[in-house]
């Protein structure tokens, strides 16, 4: 191997590197789009940071703490400008749900996962496997999104009725079944709160979506329109801060009638290697109980990361490097557990709202990180009075529109398989739990849609002068050698055979292998193959001589 | 849905009952070829069956347990007249190999993976989908192959010096170990009878393959020649049979120098259910032992089965039905479990013998099941006296042609990419057993060559007047839907683009999804389509209108 040049290297740190693309050519503008990107995704992270930290059933400060160094990191070596890593509600769901078994030690483990995830995706990165999330079919991802919603949804229904002496559980249906033998421990008060925060939250993420049919004619409104969306923006924001608010007050006043968010620390996390075991439990045990985890959970990372990716950068028209992607998460998620972090991706909504609030390189995330760590620092003795049900409320609200059920519906009407798999991939999510939901729906989709018709190659037939044309269009694979080699006999009984290869340019060796064992025993006209060049080259190596047309071989053939 | 006539039922029966088709011209020619393949294949099954009982890690006979009622259900549902179902060398290595942590209770176990293994496989055949085989390439059966017959004939080895205090071990490596621990415990006289037997064998099994230049000229001619073949084809019965007889014959003389087969029980095995639990073991600790030996034992047997049965058909001239083979294989287990029989499936040099000595029906093996019966019965007393050194040697015999290191060579000539599959699966099964390096290669090899090439669907470019003519003739799946996509997208920026997807007859719904994504983007005459008539209909359902044909389809871009 010759020694990398130059401007290999370059181009190698490049890659690795995004910044050095684009820090050479950054002005104040670009800071400025950052600057205002960063703080208004920083206003959306941390009501949403608080809340997910609850779906993991970890106290709420660990949203917070899996919030900023994530967004550094990104920074350095994302190639998505408008992503922003951070908790996700479906992340949140999968540690929560990983960690049953742990008992105290869910945080502990939740951060091993953190570890142990980014390991197996940067490997992923480095192997350039990010191809696996294509073998997620858009109909499973859809099935599977709307599962996780109404499961984490389901999930927050006893914080949003105030039910006491909830044990956290796992599926859909436990999470059900608990509320309703609970159903009699109701705080009226958390109701009441939770409705109003709901109307209020409804209302003013309506805000985000106005189209303005005019252009603004004034800076004041310019100014006005900006204020408006980025009310609808910060919405969670305002709903938390005016719930706290009054419990506050309320509180100062010794009238205590909301469920409130407990177990909430001050303070920086501390930095240090993640412990990856514990009294009582082993490395190995915590490794053994993730289980099926270490894939799932780097899985469904990349798949929500590519997946918003993908529709950023078409949108604004740059291209993501998938491995690159992977590393950065891979990091993200390693280096996070040293801050007791537990596994991030890519937000849906925070990527959107980076997007329209104008980022224009990934430094954006700089500043939502620092905010975070200021509100860590400081704000956190005010979390306290937030109540539950304003949080639930904000996790409601964020997930139920990823509940799509005219999906059904609309995959149905163009393939009665792939609507199966979609219900398929659903209702087992509800019972079972999204991840075997996903693992079925992965499986099926990959057995119906890429396996089976690789074993039933289509052969299109045309019958010549007591001679057959088999023409072959698809990619043969060694799966399908079986299929056809007795198509070939069975049509070989009756006519001389001339097989087209003619629209491939490379042949599977098994294939090859068969087909020479038939070319030996047909004899020489008895079977012809007509190939491309390169096949032609191939089936040299296994003695078969190709045809050079379908005529000369039809004549071959009516001469013998 | 409809009453189904009476042919429909004839045919079903026809279908799942064979003898059905075959009895009505049953002649007494055909009895006479039944009765002679029969008897010839008791002839080996007997002393296979108690080589490989050993192999199994269990008592000689329980390779004559398994050896028999198999036979009288195939006669009934199997399609393929020269496949004779027994215990094999490979499934015998398997059940040793599941039930390795069931101490004393290996024969319970080993009857219960025959129970459950035999449902998986009636399951499988009920639901069509003997599919699965067509999956293991043939450079991962090769190479499994090869490494099944090393790793059984390493584990002989001890038998064939004659150690002592050997435990039995799993793999090969494991099994090398043992015997260079225990070198100081051979025995002479076991070295040489070993070596006896061997020598022997291998003269015997030349007989077989004799090819008479003429024709025989006279009846003494032709009855001389038939002695031959029946010699060498009854090799490993001469060995076995004068081996126990010289070890009985120095035993009355008081002189004990071979290492002899050990706990024999004489009478036939008592039909009950099979006991699915034991003291100290629930069925759920069987089955969760078994745990991936549910999908290796019955895909392996399997696959056995279908390799040598469609080898014999093809020569024959006959199918068979892939379906119906499992069930017949799937109830021979179930209904063997009832009489302490452990997994069987075709075995590869008994349906040889079967086809060479003229089967005209699968009733051949009512004689072989009748034959192995009288033996169980009658002649066990005997077995007692065959010494361990000469099962081995039959053993070491059988399996090491099977291990055929130049299908490397041959592999890799034709692709570095199977040679390297070959040689994983083959390396992988040598420490770590060959369920797992069959695993392997089967996962490299779908990965390699169907999946990845799904995920990356070949496009063939053609540029005209400023326009790209984007041709498919791969079969495109929601794997590929990606990669397509981006295709498009990276050229639509540059010229229009006309997609010629003429050569398919259906299309997959994801990729009809990102069609009309982009179809929309694109607008009216940046992107058009040409498609056959039935992906023309499916395309209408996602609101996609096709172009007739790439010349008008070029002429609407030009006015445009």
């Amino acid at each position: 191997m010759s020694c990398p040049s130059r401007k290999d290297l370059q181009n190698y740190f490049k890659k690795r590197l995004p910044p050095i693309k684009w820090l050479p050519k950054y002005s104040c503008q670009h800071l400025q789009g950052d600057i205002i990107a960063g703080l208004t995704v920083a206003l959306t992270v941390i009501p949403q940071g608080l809340a997910y930290g609850q779906i993991a059933h970890l106290p709420a400060q660990y949203g917070l703490y899996s919030a900023f160094l994530c967004c550094f990191v990104y920074c350095l070596l994302g190639t998505a400008k408008d992503v922003t890593l951070g908790p996700t509600a479906i992340m949140s769901m999968l540690v929560a749900h990983y960690s049953e078994n742990f008992g105290n030690n869910i945080a502990l483990y939740a951060v091993a996962l953190s570890f142990y995830c980014g390991i197996v995706q940067f490997i992923l990165g480095i192997l350039n496997l990010g191809i696996i999330v294509e073998f997620v079919s858009s109909s499973v991802l859809s099935a599977f999104t709307g599962a996780a919603a109404i499961t984490i949804a389901g999930g927050q229904l006893k914080h949003l009725l105030g039910l006491k002496n909830t044990t956290r559980s796992g599926d859909l249906l436990d999470q059900l079944i608990t509320v309703f033998q609970n159903i009699s421990t109701i705080n009226k008060y958390d109701i009441i709160l939770s409705v109003i925060c709901i109307i209020t939250l409804i209302f003013l993420k309506q805000l985000r979506s106005i189209n303005w049919t005019s252009p603004p004619t004034s800076i004041l409104q310019t100014v006005c329109r900006k204020i408006v969306w980025l009310t609808g923006t910060s919405s969670n924001g305002i709903v938390v801060l005016s719930s706290a608010g009054i419990a506050a007050s309320l509180l100062a006043k010794n009238i205590d009638v909301f469920s409130m968010t407990k177990g909430v620390a001050a303070g920086l996390p501390p930095f240090r290697p993640p412990h990856l075991s514990a009294t009582n439990t082993t490395s190995w045990d915590v490794l053994n109980n993730i289980g099926t985890g270490l894939i799932m959970i780097p899985l469904i990372g990349i798949v929500e990361l590519m997946a918003i990716g993908k529709v950023l950068a078409r949108k604004n028209d740059y291209t993501i490097d998938c491995s690159q992607e992977l590393i950065a998460i891979g990091v993200a998620n390693v280096l996070g557990s040293f801050v007791s972090a537990y596994p991030v991706t890519g937000s849906f909504s925070r990527s959107v709202v980076q997007s329209n609030s104008g980022a224009k390189t990934t430094s954006a995330g700089i500043f939502t990180g620092t905010v975070v760590i200021i509100c860590l620092a400081s704000l956190m003795d005010f979390v306290r009075f937030i109540p539950n049900p304003a949080l639930a409320s904000v996790i409601f609200c964020a997930v139920l529109p990823m509940f799509d059920p005219s999906a059904l519906v609309k995959y149905w009407k163009l393939s009665k398989l792939d609507g199966f798999i979609w219900f398929l991939t659903f209702t087992l999510s509800i019972p079972l739990g999204i991840e075997v939901g996903l693992a079925v729906g992965m499986g099926f989709s990959l057995c119906f849609f890429v396996l089976y018709p690789s074993a039933r190659p289509r052969i299109i037939y045309e019958f010549q002068d007591n001679c057959t044309i088999m023409k072959i269009y698809e990619k043969l694979t060694f799966a399908g050698s079986d299929y056809l080699i007795e198509a070939i006999r069975k049509q070989l009984k009756r006519t001389s055979i001339i097989l087209d290869l003619t629209s491939m340019n490379s042949l599977d060796p098994s294939i090859a292998l068969v087909l020479s064992q038939i070319s030996r025993e047909a004899g020489n006209y008895g079977f012809i193959m007509i190939a491309s060049k390169e096949v032609e080259i191939f089936l040299k190596k296994v003695d078969i001589k190709c045809g050079s047309s379908i005529n000369d071989s039809l004549r071959e053939i009516r001469c013998d």
